[in-house]
């Protein structure tokens, strides 16, 4: 069976392990080199012991010559580091997929304002394709750049584009309200993270203006260039999860709204359209690559509420990186992606 | 000084043991008898523990001889309890505080729609003052009968209140989503409140309709009859604790907003608005009897944001009906409520 | 490929929707039936979201004839019910694993004095074999009625076992205090695992006497006769994973303790022997049909302490349950048992 | 009525607020000062929103004029900190509650070898007093310092007390098998006590060795000069909260082993020895100063098993620093410890 070589730079974060636990057991996928500057040396199954007997790398100094074994590389690094690199692994024939939002946004003025720095490669930006399969999954296909989505967009995106499609609502009404698990927040040495702080609570943050809200606008406005919303994420006591929850004004007639997100998604085999009026959860995600969505119809306000819940780390990150790999390499789109979510 | 004494109607719910844990260190109450048909005889502190040396008394069978010792009664009972005994015990020159939602609603078909029962004391519905004291402070006083808010609603309609007083939003735009913790559920063997069920995961619930919702109704209508509202409860993995992210279009100038709610609450001691900006934390006021509101203003989207926080179970309970006590006995308003909320 | 055919009594509760999770994606298990008194008629994947799109079963009547189209049966059932029904599916030829306790303990006095019935058949329960493949392959290989190890037993017996075996302890000195996860106590409706009851808690639990009690004691005494142990559980916040802490008086040279486990394990797969000294977390086995252990010599009091630590649901139930059906029905070992643990 | 003037040195940690929590509601303290070298300046309730509106202080840089209006002073340091400025505080006629480590072990060369460091003020440990008031009431009550003990220390020396004192177990058989919630570990950016590192997992720590060893030894040989013991601690995925199950074997008649703890701790406020046989929960002390303990006899195997739970922020740290400073300042001992643990 073919065999593809793949590397990720910057794999000590929770999306690296992620990548980790899932790449290990890809049939078709040879972890190669994985790279960290500050733990070089140290064996990848000593940071996080579940990969014990199951990954055998070392974490090893990132270097172009340890990449040209690969045929992609994941970038697993904080925002605004691989386009420094990009360039050279694109030129010496590497595809490359960024976890982080280096070339996610297509107005580089927008991502100077939300990243706070000038982006070194435009060209890249350019070249590279958003990777939601659910909008791109052609042109992800014949990509060699793919950008990943940020968490919170997907799982807002796909509530959302069938709606948008269809023309059902008034596009400058929609409110996100957004729930997310505490690993979306990354692994590091912060009181922020810290059981004894986010335990037992619950928060919005970043109410004036988070880094996922013009990255959802730039999809939604593809359907719809009227589209705009209001979006509060929040903090919940969990490790992880997303529960978007969506509110908009309808404008048309809704009584096939069911007929017509279960049609959107019929092939996709990721996104799960429960029941008209279910709640889903978002354990019943845990761990999996699975997007489930619900509807709901409030006659009385007019109003659509879409529910829908992801794995932040899975189809927000890593699973969804996977997706997008598998459909770079002319894998089986599905595969390394079977893992059924965590009930209990 | 002056010892007021109460009883506790069907103590051996979450409702019930934080009322007992709050009057116990009340220093004007005097804690006469607490009723349970199914544990009568059995000690409160052999079901509550930490109420050992605390709370000497056994549960007893319910009976009006036992309710003639006290000033007051708490009914800690399910809804449409209350109702069927109310009239005997006001007859008996008793006052009542129901914690339930048997007088809340004031237009009886719509209570019977979300209770799905007739009620059998329309004049005592007619009779009792809705125990907000930050809306009805006067009228407590002077009650014979209160109707204790629901916890949703407390939280909703605080962060409310200044918005449509001083008509700075377009009243039929609100979007109340509402996060709370599992005690809102209650104390019984159930398994949708069980730990593997819901802990590590989010969820909405009744999405299509919550009995707060025609109560949060009854009292934006109050301030502006035009309000209306969509209200999404949704369950979190902790166990105290509501968070109300209330989202309203601005159609004023909002320029003095936190002015306007620093002066709206300025007298009030158990409700604290936060610098402009600010993200409360629902464990900001864990064991609390405060309820701690911050204002975000979006310009963008010409949208008021407002966190309004509380634990449902101390200002959305228990420690609110104290509070409408201290009001109907003529004590300091905040006796026995002093606790502070804990971090961590 | 081979595919064997298999059939799940009693498969509503954790240990059941578990079997489901690892059976649905097993690469040679064609899941036949699943039985339900209460649920027959609905789709397994209405109760268990997780498994939509994955397991197109309803729950059905238990029945002789729907359970003949099976080679093997998994009995996810309470205890005292597989005894009713074993020989029956033995006699038409069906293997049977029993994830309860009916023929785990050969002594039927000590059967009934802890599980509060008489045993209705005795002759399964000396033709059973204990499903502990450390101890017991190649019984298992043979098996045609395999009793699944209960979950602390498990965690215990794996982590005594070369300590026993090599005379380095006092058999008689043995303290097993044990922590687990609240999914050990089952699927069901009860206050005593509700949230608001066992979440932010630790507590200890029958202290007096625990059915795994005896079952760890038979095991024991396989390798040393004098063999006894204290033994407390302990009741954790949290979903899944045990933690066994073992203590023991030394009786011998233990400077090759280490050594001693690592080569007892050498040919284990799913038991993974850390550097002396480590301290293994269950989130590292969280999903994982993996043991991981840990030993510390503790010169001054002349004690071992060994750490094992075990995902309860998995190596603990469910996951040994199709370790041992892969044995039975000479698959490989490890098929449909290769998920990491969640790190995060 | 008396009031005490009170200063907290580093203010900031758990224990930090946890003292201005219980303080801010004690009817005879006032609140002077409170220190932080790293937050001088900043309002103490913009760190911690909880306290708005009940601590009205700043932050201030440490300094021993503003010590000078204060007539005791909480040390809420690090180790090895408060003894460097005692000294200067002593001879200024101040009282110090130590709540870290720098007084409480007597012998010079063991603290040396467990904090690291050679102390630097010798005489004052010989000063100090040992704060466990179940122990040293009497010296309490005159002393000038007083060192507070250790959270698991407390747990595990009320547990065991009545047993040496009454000579009942083997001492040299003590299994102290110990269970802490995070907020043991303190406040900091850390990755060990992140959420996404400890929720829903237990691990051991410190097997080899916890600072709390030769502290709880000290203790127990003042009883029984042959005691010792083994201790691990555990991590708990909760915030507050510490268990210890005490295991030991009897070397006497134990029929009368609960009638001496009720009578052993009959006077005590804060110690509340439950029916024999019972499981107490670390929530039902949660928030308040109570040590609850039960007692277990393990016939078969002659080991009596005892479980000890208190708050570790509260008994084990702030509350029991209140206690001790009621005791110096000749106030009622109960004073402002009057919190009732949450249930739920």
């Amino acid at each position: 069976m073919k065999k593809v070589n793949v590397g990720i730079v910057g794999g000590t974060g929770y999306t690296g392990v992620e990548l980790l636990r899932l790449l290990a057991n890809h049939p078709q996928v040879s972890l190669k080199v994985i790279t960290s500057r500050s733990n070089a040396g140290q064996a990848v199954a000593e940071m996080y012991p579940n990969l014990r007997g199951k990954v055998d790398l070392r974490f090893t100094e990132p270097s172009i010559e340890s990449y040209r074994q690969c045929d992609l590389i994941f970038f697993a690094t904080p925002n605004a580091t691989a386009m420094h690199q990009v360039e050279e692994l694109l030129d010496a024939g590497i595809r490359v997929i960024d976890l982080a939002a280096d070339f996610r946004i297509k107005d580089l003025n927008v991502w100077s304002k939300w990243y706070g720095t000038t982006h070194v490669s435009p060209k890249s930006v350019e070249q590279a394709v958003y990777g939601l399969p659910e909008m791109n999954r052609e042109q992800i296909r014949g990509a060699r750049l793919v950008a990943n989505p940020g968490c919170y967009v997907t799982a807002v995106t796909l509530g959302l584009l069938p709606l948008l499609k269809h023309g059902l609502i008034n596009p400058s009404t929609i409110v996100a309200d957004c729930k997310s698990g505490v690993s979306g927040a990354g692994r590091s040495a912060s009181l922020a993270t810290a059981m004894c702080e986010v335990s037992e609570s619950v928060k919005a943050y970043a109410v004036a203006g988070h880094r996922h809200y013009p990255e959802i606008k730039q999809n939604l406005r593809q359907l719809d260039e009227r589209a705009d919303l209001v979006f509060v994420p929040h903090l919940m006591p969990m490790i992880r999860g997303i529960h978007a929850t969506l509110y908009a004004e309808v404008v048309a007639d809704v009584s096939e709204v069911q007929a017509i997100y279960e049609s959107y998604y019929a092939a996709e085999p990721f996104v799960d359209v429960m029941p008209q009026g279910s709640h889903p959860e978002t354990r019943s995600v845990k761990g999996a690559n699975d997007c489930r969505i619900a509807i709901h119809y409030l006659e009385d306000s007019k109003r659509l509420v879409v529910l829908s819940v992801i794995d932040n780390l899975v189809k927000g990150a890593a699973g969804q990186a996977i997706q997008n790999m598998n459909l770079m390499m002319s894998l089986d789109e599905t595969a390394g992606l079977h893992g059924i979510g965590f009930m209990p």
